[in-house]
């Protein structure tokens, strides 16, 4: 290696971003969708960038987040209708908790807040050749970071169905 | 330059995060907090990680997240309880927003998202020095990416005041 390919590589890395510490994310990429194949929580789901928030009445009674990894939240910022293979989207959820501190704070009954975490991590991972058979999306759910059975992931597909004009996601990205 | 120098810069660049592409963590910090204290909106406060979600009913009736940057974020996973100079936390809100699309596909209405973003996005800034007279922080709001009147924010501090074991913070970080 001479010098001058050791400046070309340390620019061109500086520009792709492939000198950055931990993994580029081309092999994030990669990597946290083998880890979901395997049944493996991706190590830093909870680093990923938010999407947008709700929450859901009823049974489920929580308040959620929705987080994508680099591919997802680029194609959502680009407006795109269509994610491509590699894209991931997490949804975290939390028990809907009436926050008596905040309460006091705005004086007044108003502030719901996350408490434990509640219904697993649930993933959405792009893959058209995988996963064909259900859209091009492969789904996961962890509950303490142990994958659930895929029987309880049957339902996933199917009733993604009425969002099929966003490429089967529903949520929204949050400006 | 040597070929020495270049390949120790690269290896130290590589541990410490300085050869990552954009600016490195510590700059980040000192610019973001430079910006605020200058009336303009971080442009990154949107890549920020999640620290918490919550819902405000009553005249807010929001959906909300509070984001932080890297000091932020690493405060809250360590669970200290105050906060280094530099750390700063964001909170952005939308209107709670029915979801029709979402309830058909729950088969109930039950089901809140986050609509246009709205109450400007507002930040905590730590520092321990420029903001003493205030408990160590200082407040921004911005409403379309523009600074409100100073006079808007005096009853930030005072608000958080019943938050001062954890160093006046509200939010806990939703794990």
């Amino acid at each position: 290696m001479t010098l001058g390919t050791i400046v070309t590589s340390l620019a061109v890395g500086a520009l792709t971003g492939l000198v950055a510490y931990g993994p580029a994310p081309a092999q994030q990429v990669n990597r946290d969708t083998a880890l979901i194949f395997e049944g493996k929580l991706p190590p830093d789901y909870r680093d990923w960038r938010l999407i947008s928030v709700a929450h859901e009445e009823g049974n489920l009674n929580d308040l959620r987040a929705v987080l994508g990894n680099d591919l997802a939240i680029e194609t959502f910022r680009e407006g795109k209708l269509s994610f491509p293979d590699g894209a991931i989207i997490a949804r975290l959820a939390w028990d809907f908790v009436s926050s008596e501190e905040n309460d006091k704070a705005f004086g007044r009954s108003q502030s719901f807040v996350a408490g434990s975490a509640k219904e697993g991590v649930q993933f959405m991972v792009k893959d058209s050749g995988k996963y064909a058979s259900t859209n091009g999306w492969g789904f996961a759910q962890f509950n303490d970071g142990k994958p659930v059975d895929e029987a309880v992931l049957k339902g996933c597909s199917p009733c993604h169905e009425p969002a099929k004009a966003r490429d089967f996601v529903f949520t929204h990205y949050a400006r």
